[in-house]
């Protein structure tokens, strides 16, 4: 055999792959053998879900272990969960159809294809409709399948061993898990073929970026909503019960406690799940746009590898479980955490042994390009795992930084929130080294395809990760289930037990966002550039070298100098643009639990039994070791505290989802590709860093407050001073956080769906469409200031006098 | 006439200055006629500042009044004051030892110029020295004044009017104001004469770049170590005198009060002085060093600027006074500020209208060049106001923001810093609009050297400005002794409209600092490019317009494309730096504020009188009213406290201060050019977001604890939820805030400086000596853990338990 290094520097083909896609003719036959198995594994994936919720649902419910109150809980939160879904969905469709009519006319004008016939319009707005179907459908599935799983996990644990509320529990996350992998690929993929007649590779790969826009459309709504909504909820809930009626956190009598108990389903299962999907879908489509560009083989190597990643979650499911018992969460941690990691360990085992015969398949066992971009997929599952334990050590009681926290709470919540703080911004350093050290390997080994294959290697296992992180919320409701309904400590302890693992694989699981968030944007950034440069009438410069512009007879030579001066002012927007879009999340939480904070106190205040106590005497009562007759105790209405949750974060989602929205549109059309580009470079590093810190800074404060409760100070001034730095915390890690992680995909996508529209413009060439988005943007911002909704107003404004405060000098 | 514009499409030269520097063949006295107005005005300022201290010498002390123990307080502060500065300075001259003997020998070997004489080793140094020990001198001298200057402020409340008060505290400013600029003019000129022979101007323009980085680095530890200091001692004096004592903010009683009175000294004035000695340098800088490639008139342009910019404040400087009468902090603030915005406004009429008379002498009155340079010069000085605008609107308790936090304590301390967070991040929008709207309109005009004159009129006038700046912690300090000397309260009603009026320049100053260092940043990284542009070997594309490289005979086009991920993994790390380097400043200022308050705790505990009663039981005496024979009180060791917040906040620069220097060295040398452009860029924009947002977020704080005050409200439980935001505030505003500008800046310097070095270089090719720097660096971290520097242990362990602390179930 002629070694091939020889061969190659002549420039001749060398390689020896199994499948030699030059040998096929057909477009389809290459296209079927390309996505083919991805669809057929998404199907599996898809009926999976299916096969498990129905042995979910034949799981034991309360009326089945005698406590049919647990039923009658469970079916509130079940209720407020789909009435928020519902409220939210109607505005969703609404701006969905909007979308869909525009892309319809802007591609059939502006024709994505040099192979003009028509149908670009309709082939984008199919995309995005059935993007934004699929991501929506995952979210539905998820939640639905969750909200019967916390019940079910709350009887097993009742009746069975810890392990038999583990296996409920993670059966309930895998329906979000594989939903969000298998509607992903089957949407994807049937789109891919379904947009390949008459087009050449590289343009039905841009129709698929509407695929994403509109997966992106839907979780960017979902994330924030979702965050107002159960951070809200849960400050709200906290800080009256708590802390003014000094009763437990689920305690059935607190208002508060069902709309809290929502929250966890539509912010940590519904929006998450829509989060990842986006990344999930990203992370294929920028890197088969790459692919496309480079030829057939490279544009198959993600498919292919993402339906390995699929085959290795499905099969690690089976290895999840544990022998452990339950002790709260002061039981053996890591021990638990074994549980999980088993089932992750044995799909990244099988995921990249199916990866090294994908290479040889492909590529061929002797050509260096397949074991680079292989190299770049097991570069990037490293990287989401050690970014992972980043978090651990700086969100976890075991390490300095949390302690450290707890040790400056002897002076009291300054020094909680001045220290928590820096833990947070410290703790940037960590993933930003990681990201970057894999962004410059990659980079060297296959250029921009090589970041793309590292992100498709961090989340092609994400049917399994995803269900580690989707069983958090099942297992926190199962225990608040269980406190409401009054079970006993041992039933208790398994689900406190369940719920701390939880917490960590939220912990490890935001990082992994954040981390899968930067890389999936910087590989649209690329795809971007990509379409940009191959427009019809202007060309790039690659590295150091000129194409013969002359030859070619093309128009300009189209640099995005990072020196230049629209560059550097598109950044400085999109640095800003992180901090509004939390801000306005974050006060938005902060004005949503004052109103619950005030429907709460009205109700402890007004709502009285048959003999005349109010809902807070009984409270108190109770409180104080008194037995209250089940007549005389009141049960308060949580209908009206969902409402409240719900109305509100709908309404407050607005804000800062059109201004995520609308930003990228006016720089864009304003502007320019220049200033657009400069808006999403200057986004992603803000976005991340701001991302990282604000989850980083909640997990470290909410820990610090555990470890408080473990040394038993929770009562002491200190113990109180890590309350404060929880309740801050909240919002922080549950909203504007992992908002911010969908900003920054969002944005890459809409600029990438823009992109054929503002190719081959010079800047400010159509500034006069960048005043559309403009003027709409100035209607929403002052229809939001005349609904009140955009005001530094206090809702309590009237009801409570500065002077009514409580006075205790 | 000839009309301009037809003549100017024909390639000729059209226009008609007054001024033809075309005709003046001796290059030397171009360079008098370009650079000898600033000089001539620098030396003026300088005198000013003489003149102005021995007027302000001649002022009434303590003794002169018959309180002779203000004096001695005052001794106290200046001793204080001056303890810190030796030994900081003790570390910097070793530091610029070390740079200076590393510049000499990088530089001799490679050669700046294509005049390779051997003499550009030495010339570097110089100016480095130079800067370095103009920026130094600087910072002594303003705070040398500062300390004569409080004592003697105080006195004049005593004895006279709030105007008398007013003059002598802003008096004692100007030397702040007018000795940075005086000496940061005079140095500058001085050097460019120097560096020009043998050289033409773009080559002696690059020696000066060392000059500003002399000046950066000792910013760099000044506002570092300054800010630590500053708050550790406010900080740690206010946890245990106001909040476990319970005695007032500068109570006598307080071993603390004298540190914290040295930090506004060491922090707000030699800091802040330092500080925005680099801007201006950096803003002259920026604009010469472009200019210097346009032309000579170009070059010419921003030096006659600045010296019309300091003859408008020499002239304002005589309209600051006021007729209004001290009443506290509740006086009519707006009337006040008024005072002060004479001077400000006569400042800029005069310069603006010099600026005209400078475009028509050096332009000519129809040379559209100059008048759209001019044009750049007035956005920059309107940006830089309406900055101002905006951090007063987010900051002052009569506006919304503000508002709305104080309401928002009535949940408690949670919902303070939630809401402060969230006013903190959302006043980004402002300033990021208008400075990027500035730097789109300027690059529009007159391109990157657009961007530059906008900085150059941003801090022409700075002059007034910094002096209006500086004159607030006179104030303050002036409101300090009163305070301790128990002067009465008429006095004290005068001091504080002083001090107040001093918050309100702080913030404005503050706002008005990240804007300049954005725009400093932008100028300089243009310059950068400019200079590995021009390399031996390279050349750059420009906008559209491809060089015929054959011709040329150069080696590579180099391109900094903004989506290259070599760029996008340095925009990461960039975007990272600004947190690393703000928590570090951060966690140092919690550590070195908990040993502070063990310190102080200490104090109260065992110091005791001849009656053996501790300062504790007579502190708490004179808190409910008592008489305390003068025999039976007891002075504390506030020496001590000024020791350990010296020794501290020094120890504690270390780590911010290397990984600020050393980060841009390491990504230079190992990556290359490229690595390091897109670390400056994700540097600035990240920087710059995070400053806006920790001193609008600290400032907002700071007063909505003062509405609190004002509502008298302070006492109870909604006031002490606002006292805990008002700490929070403190490192946010006064450390962390100010650093990230300095960071902007030094990191745009420290790169400009190495330019000759990595030009003509490719991606990785010097990759060994970016190990230098690394392990440079390692060894540091190394050394700073094993000194116990770098630890997430608590400086209070062993010393208390968590079970010590107090129990209040």
């Amino acid at each position: 055999m002629v070694h091939c290094d020889d061969v190659a520097v002549a420039g001749q083909q060398c390689t020896s792959p199994v499948l030699n896609f030059d040998k096929i003719t057909d477009d389809y036959t290459k296209l079927i053998i390309a996505a083919l198995p991805l669809l057929i594994l998404g199907f599996i994936a898809l009926v999976f879900v299916a096969i498990n919720r129905n042995r979910l649902l034949k799981h034991k419910t309360g009326k089945d272990i005698g406590i049919p109150h647990l039923d009658y809980l469970a079916k509130k939160i079940k209720n407020g969960a789909n009435s928020f879904i519902k409220t939210e969905y109607k505005f969703l469709v609404v701006y969905c159809f909007v979308w869909a009519i525009l892309l319809l006319i802007l591609f059939s004008i502006n024709a994505i294809s040099d192979v003009d016939d028509g149908t670009d319009g309709v082939r984008t707005m199919a995309c995005f409709i059935v993007g934004a179907t699929c991501s929506g459908l995952s979210g539905i599935i998820g939640m639905s399948v969750a909200t019967d799983g916390n019940v079910r996990t709350t009887a097993a644990c009742a009746i069975g061993t810890l392990n038999n509320g583990l296996q409920v529990a993670f059966t309930a996350g895998t329906a979000m898990g594989f939903g969000v992998v298998g509607l992903a690929t089957c949407g994807l993929t049937v789109m891919i073929f379904a947009m390949k007649p008459n087009r050449d590779f590289q343009d039905s790969v841009q129709y698929l970026h509407a695929f994403g826009m509109g997966a992106s459309s839907i979780a960017l709504f979902a994330r924030v909503a979702g965050g107002i909504y159960t951070k809200a909820a849960d400050v709200g809930a906290d800080l009256v019960g708590k802390v003014e009626a000094g009763i437990d956190e689920d305690d059935p009598h607190n208002p508060g406690v069902i709309a809290d108990n929502v929250g966890d389903n539509v912010g940590d299962v519904c929006g998450m799940g829509s989060d990842l999907f986006e990344s999930y879908t990203g992370s294929i489509l920028g890197c088969t746009t790459l692919g496309a560009w480079k030829g057939i083989k490279y544009m198959t190597f993600p498919l292919w590898l993402e339906a390995a990643g699929m085959l290795g979650s499905l099969i690690g499911f089976f290895f999840v479980s544990t022998n452990q018992k339950g002790e709260g969460w002061n039981s053996n941690l890591s021990a638990l955490m074994w549980a999980l990691d088993k089932g992750m360990l044995v799909a990244n085992i099988i995921f990249v042994s199916l990866g090294v015969v994908i290479v040889i398949v492909l590529f061929g066992y002797d050509d260096p390009e397949g074991w680079k971009a292989l190299a770049c997929v097991a570069i990037g599952l490293a990287t989401g795992m050690l970014i992972g334990k980043g978090t651990e050590y700086f969100t976890s009681f075991d390490y300095g930084p949390v302690i450290s926290i707890k040790d400056r709470a002897r002076t009291g919540p300054a020094t909680v929130i001045i220290q928590g703080f820096g833990v947070g911004m410290i703790s940037t350093l960590w993933p930003a080294l990681l990201l970057a050290t894999a962004i410059l390997a990659c980079a060297a080994l296959s250029g921009p395809y090589g970041v793309a294959c590292a992100d498709v290697g961090m989340l092609a296992t994400l049917g399994m990760s995803l269900s580690t992180d989707a069983y958090g919320p099942v297992a926190d409701n199962a225990g608040g289930l269980a406190e409401m309904a009054s079970l006993g400590a041992e039933v208790r302890a398994k689900t406190d037990s369940l719920d701390a693992l939880g917490n960590t694989t939220a912990a490890i699981g935001k990082g992994f966002a954040a981390g899968s968030a930067v890389l999936t944007s910087v590989s649209l950034l690329a795809a971007f550039k990509e379409e940009i440069c191959h427009g019809k009438l202007s060309v790039c410069t690659e590295g150091g070298h000129i194409p013969d512009v002359n030859n070619l007879g093309l128009k300009v030579l189209r640099l995005y100098e990072v020196t230049d001066p629209i560059i550097l002012a598109g950044v400085l927007l999109g640095a800003m643009l992180p901090y509004l879009f939390a801000s306005l999340t974050m006060l938005s939480v902060s004005k949503t639990a004052a109103e619950m904070i005030d429907e709460i106190r009205e109700q402890f205040r007004t709502l009285k039994n048959k003999k005349g106590e109010t809902l807070m005497e009984v409270v108190q009562k109770i409180a104080r070791g008194e037995t209250v007759a089940p007549e005389d105790d009141i049960e308060p209405d949580s209908d009206r505290c969902v409402m409240i949750s719900t109305r509100s974060s709908v309404k407050e989602m607005i804000a800062p989802g059109f201004c995520a929205v609308l930003s990228p549109l006016v720089i864009g059309f304003l502007v320019g590709a220049k200033g657009l580009m400069g808006l999403l470079v200057g986004t992603v590093g803000s976005a991340a860093m701001l991302a990282v810190m604000n989850g980083n800074a909640g997990g470290a404060w909410d820990n610090s407050k555990k470890l408080c409760e473990k040394l038993k100070i929770k009562k002491t001034e200190q113990g109180k001073a890590c309350v404060v730095g929880d309740t801050v915390g909240d919002p922080f890690k549950d909203t504007s956080g992992p908002c911010l992680d969908i900003l920054l995909k969002f944005m890459a996508m809409i600029s990438l769906l823009m992109a054929p529209l503002i190719k081959d413009k010079d800047d400010w060439d159509n500034y006069y469409f960048g005043f559309i988005p403009m003027v709409i943007g100035i209607i929403i911002v002052v229809g939001l200031i005349q609904k009140k909704i955009l005001t530094w107003k206090d809702p309590l404004e009237g009801k409570y006098n500065d002077s009514d405060t409580k006075t205790e000098t």
